[in-house]
């Protein structure tokens, strides 16, 4: 099939001269942001802007479909910040969902586009293309691992399909595969639901991004509100009757399911990237600059299908994570719309909610610390999110990790109940500027006794950690 | 009366050397955390600690005031940290209540001490003397303002007092003077306890820190829980029947009052320091350079009393408040016991927490960026503490003072409901580090549905600004 310009593509230039076309490949977080950034700074007769996405919905959170599971939130509708429908009459963004681009071919600068619903296929010539293609959930390569009742959480289709699985099916028993903050946030909403929940994860502890002290915090109060961990137990095959999933085995059990979720990370859906040439770094994502331009003529990329560079250890990495891809969306769009505007990297924040626990971290945990060669105190401190004695204040441990010699903070880790991760917040600020311990001892944090001890957990902990960077100075100098 | 060694003090040293003398002349937060870190660094045979506090309690929260009025907290007790008899048996400091320092002889080293129960008077030596006399209210120089029933709010016995009247006497009426947050913190707490409320201040919004459009919220906020606001009203008298205040009078009316609150703010309360010739600056407190030395040898200074640089404005300011009051005690006491710490100076950070709405800031507010003489823009933007569609999603406003040419952020304001007051931390850190609005759009904050929209109000408002100061740029070359 040869790339031809379609023919509503030859409607009249504005002003003597034929709009630029941007093609934007995915229609979430990335995609969008950039399209909508790139229509503030230029009219439709200037581009023309046209959105395709393979799914059923635009622009909405995936990151609330654990609420959406748990019925925090009514309807799927409520997740969605953006229909095609709004984006085409407030916009005059052209977003047609399910048309899935099968191949970007960059020497005839076209993509070629099936249409989902029609079965048809066309070429679509861009000038300019954003890839925003997303993640996809890392799925286990084992037997029974696509039956039916085995779900993925990553588009909103999946959020749908468990949401209407749970209140359909009524399942009464749930296994969730993976410990991460999908895993987590996914065995709280079941939980929610009334039904009997077991996660397992082949790592000792629940949440990996965290060192293993506060992860067994995170442990403790999973088994609180009723959840089962099988920690350390590899799994081996998911057991079916027909095509629908009975049961998941381990190394150690079976565990019998009317209901699997994975939550086994997410990686960059780059394939058809790869596949067309736009080169990619050693976490799979696509490279870019931090104007968001990849390596190739005229196509940019954003949101959880690139690389991008950690501040604290340099590293390139890949985080699937909403806020980056509007970020980075942002940025492609404001420099394609002739503006300036850079992502200049992230220091891995990550906040989540598991019933009354609140968890947050930041930067480097221990052992990435010692994987990027620094040598590192830490310390952990217990506190309360409010002043003692005012109602309300519960506990909350903060740990920091810093770098020997120099009391530089690396990273940061919260656990506690309401009114704790969101402190993440000043830490993570904190290390982006490259500050000590020593130099955040001095911060002018807000101090109430609603809001927080007069030493705030985080002012308690930097001087916690300055005191013991001095003290090793004196004892090892 | 000479100044003489007390028996005591001539008490053997412990390796043949006198042990130093410190005393320090006020028993709250400034002091003790001083004393404390001085006792944690050297131990009683090298430095002897003396303590000397007039009023009846040490190291307490004067911020859980208005608490303990509201009858969230049950009893002063609560908001005592460490009692006169804790600092002796744990830390062997010897705090004297009721003891009042009332001359500083620098010549003879000796501080003139005034036993209040005993009604005796001796001198007592020292090397080392830190002057943490915190603040006193200002009083209106009118008719009747010491009439009984008009109350400061300074230390925990104005505290316990008014605890007092309300439970023993049941006023109905109370006036609450001056808008400052202790002024709103009263005025919530004596609504809690159901008494009629007024509040009556010169100035043509509550909370003067915030500029007139976030103080307008404020004063909705007031009206709507039922405080009756008499703004732009000065005070002319208090009227009193017999040696009780009756009534305030403001240029424009007469408010019948059982109970009157003064919240005028405070200043500085250096009388016995600038009598012994301690230098004080403009602001009324004490000069100190950043490891809290004042200007006289041997002489430190922390807390209410002491004048700070305002490290925005680069201006001396005095801003009594407990977290600067326990850092710069800290940063005294580390340097007394040997080591290195400073107290770099504020950027004018506050929360409080009126009702159920939360208000904060930070750095320069409109005016003060102008009289600092910046250049500014502002933007105010609405969003939610939570992504919209999570439970307890409520709205807030933050605003941002940012230079115009370089796009520094000079300062912050929040007004919202729970949740909003302590984003003002991140605000703060990025200001403490001079981080202009675009570089703040790049910033990794915590995101997940239940603390956070996708866009955080800070980098929504970051990204907003950054954007006029773009634009002003293209308009004004």
């Amino acid at each position: 099939m040869a790339a031809e310009r379609p023919a509503d593509h030859a409607a009249g230039p504005a002003a003597g001269r034929a709009a630029e076309r941007l093609v934007v490949v995915g229609g979430d977080a990335g995609g969008m942001s950039a399209a909508s950034q790139a229509r503030r700074r230029r009219d439709p007769s200037d581009l023309r802007i046209t959105v395709f996405e393979r799914g059923g919905h635009t622009s909405y959170s995936a990151c609330g479909i654990p609420y959406l599971t748990g019925g925090q939130v009514e309807s799927a509708e409520d997740l969605i910040v953006r229909t095609p429908e709004e984006f085409r009459s407030k916009q005059d963004i052209d977003a047609r969902i399910e048309h899935e681009v099968v191949e970007i071919d960059l020497d005839r600068r076209a993509v070629r586009v099936r249409d989902l619903a029609a079965r048809a296929e066309r070429w679509e010539g861009f000038d300019q293309l954003i890839v925003a293609t997303g993640a996809v959930p890392r799925r286990p390569r084992l037997p029974g691992a696509d039956a039916q009742g085995v779900y993925g959480v990553q588009v909103l289709d999946d959020g749908i399909a468990i949401r209407r699985a749970l209140d359909e099916d009524a399942p009464r028993r749930a296994v969730v595969v993976g410990g991460g903050y999908i895993g987590l946030e996914m065995a709280e909403a079941l939980v929610h639901r009334g039904l009997e929940v077991s996660l397992v994860d082949a790592a000792p502890q629940p949440m990996k991004t965290l060192d293993p002290d506060m992860g067994a915090l995170v442990a403790d109060a999973l088994r609180s509100v009723g959840v089962t961990l099988y920690l350390g137990e590899r799994l081996e095959a998911f057991e079916t009757s027909g095509d629908r999933v009975d049961a998941v085995v381990t190394e150690a059990r079976t565990l019998p399911a009317d209901l699997v979720i994975l939550g086994m990370g997410v990686r960059p859906n780059t394939e058809l990237a790869q596949a067309a040439g736009i080169e990619t770094g050693v976490t799979g994502g696509i490279v870019t600059d931090r104007r968001m331009r990849t390596r190739s003529e005229g196509v940019w990329a954003a949101g959880d299908c690139v690389e991008t560079r950690h501040l604290v250890s340099g590293a390139p990495v890949a985080i699937a994570l909403g806020t980056h891809a509007n970020k980075q969306g942002r940025v492609a769009g404001v420099n394609i719309g002739g503006g300036y505007a850079t992502f200049p990297g992230v220091v891995g924040t990550a906040v989540s909610k598991i019933c009354h626990v609140e968890v947050a971290r930041t930067g480097l945990n221990e052992a990435e610390a010692e994987a990027a060669g620094f040598e590192t105190h830490s310390v952990v401190v217990e506190s309360t999110t409010r002043a003692g004695y005012y109602p309300g204040a519960v506990p909350m441990k903060t740990k920091l990790i810093v770098e020997q010699r120099s009391g530089r903070l690396l990273g940061a880790q919260i656990v506690g109940e309401e009114g704790a991760a969101k402190r993440i917040d000043g830490l993570a600020i904190a290390l982006w500027n490259r500050m000590t311990v020593e130099q955040m001892t001095g911060l002018d944090l807000g101090y109430a006794p609603p809001f927080s001890p007069v030493w705030d957990p985080v002012l308690i902990a930097a001087r916690k950690a300055a005191e013991r960077v001095e003290s090793a100075m004196h004892t090892n100098p």
